[in-house]
């Protein structure tokens, strides 16, 4: 069962406990409210500080959430590793457990790796898992892994299972190049997701798929609006509101700012928590944050569902 | 118990098996005829593919060199990772084995990280090991790892635990940071290592310890003379040999060609395989390794060993 048809993702946010312990409630509260939004579960993205996680905090995690009764049918897991025997057991978990698709980092630690090394990487967990199941999403984010997924390598993997890969996530932050995804391989049922929801109605207009993007995790309904109202008239006017939302949050470092706006407007202070060698804002800089939001008017709609759920902790 | 006296050291290469899973006799077979050449074990370093490794494999095969009965003394096992616990399960391991020290990684995956950030890391790994006995030699390879390891963070991480941050692996390959550190840390007994024995005398020369480096593999006598014999006259003719070996598999991707001297030299074809994202050398590059290596006369001289524990596994 594959539901991803809602076109936003969110690589959802890994809240902390005092100890430094991914916190399973808050978790389980973030995912149900995206849920509810319309935004479906990219959970251990970039943003969910995934590769900061060990596999097994990252099984426990998921088995959580499937526990908790939400729907694998919604779930993306980012199941890559620079060991393959790590992406290897978190992909057959996750397509164990029914989830939508997996997303897929290449193995990151060297550089300037050949095409050929890393079509073998990819085939390797795919013999691995060897589930007809199984479906990949490729995760093109050079700006941190440094190891890119060229077009070629693309078109070599779908030529070679093209029951399998079923698309990508394109975090380059060039549009060329979302694009030129989009019109080498949408046709054939490829799904291109732009990394960031700035690219959504153009993404959405050229072919893609939609967006997984860090900003879900605070806008999820007004993204997921988007994604589905794009062929409305006011498709434009929505898009300058979700820039605006975005830009106030990229002045800092996009995952503590949005883990503060989070602690600051539901009232649980856990929620700022990260993990290192990230480091939360300053107080300054949350500060900052809240005069920017507060400038647009800006407030995350579901912080109050976070707040109700936090008080059941105690 | 702690002998890393020797000044030169190895990131030991992994051998694999048709199977793809780490050579568990091969590698001890290795180990072995690196310590006869006095050469110290920095097992799981960037030439073992470490990272590509699991925490369970490694764990594994630094079992294997204990039960083989080779010294916990000699050996500095790579347990730096992107997620703190697996950093934490796998130096809480080898501090628990009696290992000398351990080389480490910060977290890589994310980029432009603070030097708070990074010294956080660090600070949880000593935390949570909890052990007097832990000596942590940092791991700056920013043309990998692109996370580097500032002189202000050295120098920070060195008050903070004097008795615990023991040296440095330089790899930045940038001898004017070498010596930085050296002139900055060495005089209160804190070792820095080069991360390529083209700097070894002059490491020593100015103070350092000697080198970790990946040649070490394959001319691992004549490294460790040098660390022995450069207040000699002969230490420049010396240095000038090993730097023409070093160019020989230089001119090719190091970790490849020093397995496929190896799987040449020894006999055993085996030797050769990598693990994805790496490639084994082309028949035509090893036409041209081989070539190289004849042309400067180079044998590895613990070849022979290597193709006798061999036969054993048959």
């Amino acid at each position: 069962m594959n539901d991803l048809s809602g076109g936003a993702l969110s690589p959802v946010l890994t809240p902390f406990d005092e100890e430094g312990a991914p916190s399973v409630q808050r978790f389980v509260g973030h995912c149900r409210a995206l849920l509810d939004d319309d935004v479906g579960l990219a959970v251990f993205g970039t943003n969910s500080e995934a590769n900061s996680l060990s596999v097994a905090e990252k099984r426990s995690l998921l088995d959580a959430l499937l526990d908790a009764g939400l729907p694998a049918a919604r779930m993306m897991p980012g199941t890559g590793a620079c060991a393959l025997p790590d992406a290897i057991e978190l992909t057959r978990h996750a397509v164990a457990s029914g989830c939508a698709g997996v997303l897929m980092l290449p193995p990151f630690y060297y550089k300037g790796v050949s095409d050929e090394g890393l079509f073998r990487a990819y085939a390797r967990v795919i013999d691995a898992v060897g589930d007809a199941r199984l479906k990949i999403y490729l995760y093109h984010i050079p700006p941190v892994a440094q190891v890119g997924l060229s077009l070629a390598l693309v078109a070599r993997l779908l030529k070679a299972w093209p029951g399998t890969i079923a698309g990508i996530k394109d975090s380059s932050g060039d549009w060329s190049h979302t694009r030129a995804l989009i019109d080498a391989f949408a046709s054939s049922g490829f799904r291109v997701y732009a990394g960031s929801e700035t690219f959504l109605l153009r993404t959405l207009e050229a072919g893609g798929a939609g967006c997984i993007t860090a900003t879900g995790n605070v806008n999820a309904a007004a993204i997921a609006k988007l994604a589905r109202d794009w062929r409305n008239p006011d498709a434009a006017t929505q898009q300058s509101r979700l820039d605006a939302t975005r830009a106030a949050f990229q002045r800092f470092p996009m995952i503590a700012a949005m883990k503060a706006a989070i602690a600051w407007q539901s009232g649980d202070e856990n929620w700022a928590s990260v993990r290192a060698p990230l480091v939360e804002l300053s107080t300054a800089q949350r500060a900052q944050l809240e005069s920017a939001l507060a400038a647009i008017g800006f407030r995350i709609p579901h912080a109050a569902k976070l707040a109700l759920r936090t008080e059941a902790l105690h």
